[in-house]
């Protein structure tokens, strides 16, 4: 359970933002930042089955009955919200709360859908109201970058048991088993040792399959000589780590031991640059220049690295799009990598919290191509 | 992969719905749709990442580095899709696609969020063009709903490793374990018996816990005499099952055998009157009414039953709202269930195909209330 004091401080940024902005009301739709603003945890999974409409003195939210006891038990019986379970459509239900308070500029997080948009404002017709609706383009995105104590503690915890499912796979791999065997593996260790979910779908690609960033883990057999990429992590009362080794079975060639090598380096050049304020893109620009420096910039496409927290992939991030600065205490990946089709991919990825002065990861697992499979 | 003939089929019928409706292109953004057309498997992810948009006479899919290898591995060289991973904004991107075809008329689906909605129109705008954009109200997922032959076969093959789980796992349950420890079991049995994926979290629930539909998995131990409630389901290139069977640690109480009978009873009651041409709702209300007739009518607030594909919950839907016919192939569950607070879950879920005259469940275990933990 999230500290009620610390969910009260979370709405009380909201409201002085809505203050600010001139909004009435707000309406969220987008389960992580429900679960940030009311702390329930373990409450919420991938339906889009809850409405949250804020106001600068009320705070009310609609579930359905599959929902509703738990809200109930996680948030107590003197909580700030009002639980609703009325079935009504979401549409209908925040129409019916902008009439009831008097909304007139009710902002809307522009990461609903298209369908809950077009129904509010028929609904709202229906209901002889109109309001504004200015976009909040990810707000409280913005307000979750910055995480607190107890928040970095969680990421902590995750990755703890995240390492650990690294030591032991790489005592489990060996020629001749499926990248499906290494998956089973490594996600029943991560859930018999502390993870309550897995972060994503893990990512075991052996081999040519590595030169693929997102591919899906299948029944290619591992064989010597391959490069395997593992990207994976735990989930932890909501919240995640992410992180990505690549080791070789075998002895490495003196190609996989160079490109190795320059993925490294960019990796190292990044988090040995990042501290609070720098800009996002130029942290990304080093691990651009390192691998193209190396004769290597046309096999490193995707961005070097993106914000952790109630989501795997959040604010901000190192790419080439993030022109901003990184704030202190956001958790943030690095994970450059190097992918030449037909042959092998590598990915080296950390993830840790940003502060004054530096980059403190989470992870603690080697750097160094580990050699597995002997 | 899927059929490519099958595919064809899909955009075909895609394509009738557009001249009909005189829309000169569509934009997707949906990854079931997107992998129901494109027919390209185990390549979509959690990610909202790809964008087509489909004409009368081309297809063109957006997407970025971290998918691109895999789409042209999985659709092939002679595809008829044009694979693009241009680094520029779906939303641009789309835009320019507007452009170059001369498309005055461009339906979305109103799955997608409104920021890319807003992000579109901005994009038009900067081009100097404009556009209709009539929404469509889940019209691919309509087109899903009716299942060809191999669609079947994989959630048959899916629904035999979840058969197989259960029969395992009640060979594993014993009073002094916990719900996560069920879970790690359940879940790991299945990714080592042919599951490609899981169909979503698993629910593992166990005597109060159980009152609450979309309980998560916790810490709770199992205690003798409790009822547990197990609702999970295997994915199997991209497509799922789904089950809920509800155990006893030994010998349970004459109420829990008392609620359990109404709830089978309200299951089988369903199931015998399902056939192609039914309206959804009537069959919810044959649920409602035996469970109502037995005084648990308080106790059953959601939906009996919804529409299983390449989504876990897809249409068509056993629930008040739907008042539409149950069309022949289209593969749904049962799922009525009793939740009293404070004591005990029970629901009893299969899933299976609607035919012509009935309902064949691919679900093979027994409806009995299976005691567990001698």
């Amino acid at each position: 359970m999230a500290d009620a004091r610390a969910c009260a401080g979370r709405v009380e940024r909201l409201r002085e933002l809505m203050a600010e902005r001139g909004y009435d009301a707000v309406i969220l739709r987008n389960n992580p930042d429900l679960r940030w603003l009311t702390g329930s945890e373990r409450t919420f999974d991938n339906e889009v089955a809850h409405t949250a409409f804020v106001t600068a003195d009320g705070l009310w939210l609609h579930t359905d009955s599959r929902y509703y006891n738990t809200f109930v038990t996680r948030l107590g019986k003197d909580c700030a919200w009002t639980i609703d379970q009325d079935i009504v459509s979401p549409a209908t239900w925040a129409a019916e709360r902008a009439r009831a308070t008097r909304s007139r500029v009710v902002a809307v997080e522009d990461t609903c859908d298209l369908a809950f948009y077009d129904a509010f404002l028929a609904a709202c017709s229906a209901a002889s109201i109109a309001c504004l609706t200015p976009r909040m383009h990810g707000d409280i995105c913005d307000l979750r970058m910055v995480k607190d104590a107890e928040e970095i503690e969680l990421m902590r915890r995750a990755q703890e048991v995240t390492d650990a499912a690294f030591d032991h796979i790489c005592g489990f791999i060996r020629a001749g088993i499926t990248e499906q065997d290494i998956r089973v593996e490594l996600e029943n260790y991560m859930l018999s040792h502390g993870a309550d979910e897995l972060s994503f779908g893990t990512i075991i690609a052996t081999g040519a399959n590595g030169a693929n960033p997102h591919a899906q883990p299948g029944q290619t057999v591992v064989a010597e000589g391959d490069l395997i990429v593992m990207d994976y992590g735990a989930g932890f009362h909501d919240y995640h780590s992410d992180m990505t080794r690549t080791v070789c079975v075998g002895e490495p060639s003196a190609e996989q031991r160079a490109v190795y090598d320059v993925v490294r380096r960019a990796h190292e050049a990044c988090a040995a640059a990042v501290r609070a304020g720098v800009i996002g893109r130029d942290i990304h620009n080093i691990a651009v220049d390192v691998i193209t420096e190396a004769g290597y910039g046309d096999f490193f496409k995707h961005g070097l690295g993106h914000g952790v927290g109630l989501e795997i992939h959040e604010r901000p991030n190192f790419n080439r799009g993030w022109d901003k600065p990184i704030p202190a205490g956001s958790v943030v990946t690095i994970e450059p990598g190097i992918y030449l089709p037909g042959k092998f991919g590598i990915r080296l990825e950390d993830f840790g919290v940003v502060t004054e002065d530096g980059y403190e990861p989470f992870t603690r697992s080697t750097h160094d191509l580990v050699i597995v499979g002997k």
